[in-house]
């Protein structure tokens, strides 16, 4: 049965986020001064291949925890969802 | 009035995801041969000061347009949620 995993990796609270940092000091050269606290992170969406969704679930953390993510300075969060079988949404 | 905007970018269908092919090649080597269809965006979270949902939106969308986002080759879905006045969550 195929899932589609959707990933959310963001820094952590406290972690340094020097991409942001630059986004918060172009806007208001675009003159929106009134914007704070910006944080930018990444999505992966996966499709995965598993018996059920426990098995999926499983996976795609254990996935985040050795490649997707960095858990020393990333946290992350998995949203799952079946497909059809041989889908590709 | 303080409003969180979730920003969640991603590549439109079509375009080449290079970041995304690079882990569906890395991740059979680490043992999970049944993942497929990885897509990878991101997401900007930020605070902005505004009368009213309304008019925050419409910022935001259009600081989608204009630094965030490349609508040629991206597409962008906005969530927006108020925040009580001086909180930086």
């Amino acid at each position: 049965m195929a899932f589609v995993a959707h990933i959310d990796v963001s820094l952590k609270a406290g972690i340094l986020d020097p991409q942001g940092g630059e986004i918060e000091r172009a806007l208001p050269a675009l003159g929106y001064s009134n914007v704070s606290d910006v944080r930018v992170g990444k999505t992966i969406r996966l499709v995965v291949d598993a018996p059920d969704a426990a098995g999926a679930e499983a996976q795609v953390v254990e996935m985040c925890d050795r490649l997707l993510a960095n858990p020393v300075i990333e946290s992350y969060s998995v949203d799952l969802e079946p497909v059809a079988t041989g889908s590709s949404v």
